[in-house]
Formats: C-alpha cells, sequence, structure tokens
C-alpha cells in the first residue's frame, strides 16, 4: 500500500484542490488558511495536505508536525486577539480530509457559549454588538494574519 | 507566579472536582473519562488535571503528554468500534478547563454529518435504526473501555 501523498490529489476532495483561497502558508504537508467569515474572525484552518481521515493515520511524527503548526497558530490568535476562548476541532464528517479548525471566540458572539455550530441567539441588541465588535476587529484580523505568516516562517 | 497545580483545584470547576464518574485512567497530569451518554457511544473525555483553558497554557511537553493519550484513546475508538469518523474538540466554552472530547461518530447518527452540537434530525425510521444500533454497539462500548485502560497501562 502506498502513503497518501499530497501530490495525488483525491478526485472531488475540495482540500486537496491546487491553489485555495486565503493561504497564509504552506509547506510540502501542511496549509495554513484563512477563513474568510465575517461572523468569525480570526477563523484559521489547518490542513494536512495528503488525503487522510483521522489522526491516526499519520505517523508520531506527522502528528507532532501539524499539531506545532496548530499551537503556533493558537498562540498567534490569542496574542493579537485576545479572545475570550479558542476552539480546537477536528471533524471531517462532510470532507474526510484531515484539517483542524481554530476559532476565537468573544463572550458576546451569537452562539457563546456553545459550539459554533449551535443555533445563534436572536436578541437583536447582541447581534448589532456583535456586529460592532467585528468591526472594530477586522484591524486585527490583518495583524493576526501577517503575525501568523510571521510565525510560520521560523523553521520547525 | 505559580503554574496551575492539579492538587489545587479551582472553586466551582466541575473539572477540577475528585473522583468523576467513568473514570478509566488518571496520572498525576491527566484523566481519562468515559462519558455516560447512551446516543454517544464510546464517547471519551481526556482531561489536563490542572486548571488551565489553553493548550497554549502547557509547556511544549506537557501537550505532547496530553495529545498522546487523545491519541491512543482515539486508536482504541477506530480499533474497538469501527465507526465511520472520530470527531476531536476542545471547546472550553462553558468550562474553561482544558479538556478534549473524542466522539466517534456514525453516518446514522442524529446529528450526522453535522457537529453533535447541530439540530438532530426528526426522521422516526432514522432515528429508530439509530437506537437499534446503540444497543447492538454497548457491547463493543464496554470492550473499548478496557482497551483504554490496558492501552494506558503501557508507560509513556
Amino acid at each position: 500500500m502506498t502513503a497518501p501523498d499530497a501530490a495525488r490529489p483525491e478526485p472531488g476532495c475540495p482540500l486537496c484542490a491546487a491553489a485555495p483561497a486565503g493561504l497564509l502558508w504552506e509547506s510540502p504537508q501542511i496549509r495554513v488558511i484563512a477563513v474568510d467569515d465575517a461572523g468569525l474572525p480570526g477563523y484559521v484552518r489547518v490542513i494536512w495536505r495528503a488525503h487522510v481521515s483521522e489522526m491516526t493515520d499519520l505517523s508520531a511524527s506527522e502528528r507532532r508536525q501539524l499539531m506545532d503548526i496548530v499551537w503556533r497558530v493558537e498562540s498567534s490568535q490569542r496574542r493579537i486577539l485576545q479572545p475570550d476562548k479558542i476552539n480546537l476541532t477536528s471533524l471531517g464528517n462532510q470532507v474526510a480530509h484531515l484539517h483542524w479548525h481554530l476559532i476565537p471566540r468573544w463572550r458576546g458572539d451569537p452562539t457563546f457559549p456553545g459550539a459554533i455550530w449551535t443555533t445563534p441567539v436572536r436578541d437583536p441588541e447582541r447581534l448589532a454588538a456583535w456586529a460592532r465588535h467585528c468591526t472594530d476587529l477586522a484591524p486585527r484580523v490583518t495583524a493576526l494574519h501577517q503575525a501568523v505568516r510571521a510565525a510560520l516562517r521560523t523553521p520547525q
């Protein structure tokens, strides 16, 4: 059996596709993507480039390599955005190609303290305050992207 | 500043509480818990015992130690339960004490392919089939708990 290879994309897999939007950094093994979601400021996705499904499909050394990038991005998110919490998830139920979601959370966001997949609150005042907060955060999101690029420039 | 210490629980934190139900394994740093949720067979929680909030509050060596346990549990879940997917999440929005959810998922479960926090399907046939599947899985969940205990007996 040949190990999955990033140079051999799985037909139809969106995460195997070349040149994704929002690319912040890539190595032969890993891609780091700024997710363009105005309602989730600072959301970053870290993708293992070869088409594998689970963390335990990787070798121990590959897992360490991937998680080291996750921790570096989390550090940048905390330092630059100062969110109330970081949410880390690896689901892959819809696209079974290994990737991590790194989602900064704030107490006032529309699904806090639930996961982002819960039903958002309807309270218009809270939603308006959150919209203002997202606008205020925009320059810091740009700074985050610069910080992630800088943090990942240093060799592992 | 003194580093958080598992021997100094945070008042009111449920994950700092001693002797949790479903304990499968513990070390001075980590607890592994079988989550008793009949609708989520094989759900396991891995908890860092000291009261810290984020993965990047740990040292690199502590992170490796914690994630090594997560990967061992995931391996046992895959081997024993053969789910369609493993979901890994570290949220902590409600209880900001570092812990991981390891959730085996099946295509027929009521929220698949969403996260488990999405609204479940209402289709009675699918729900009945899922209930039967949970009953069928029960002996394998018991086997999983034994496998996790055995896997974690080996020193790190």
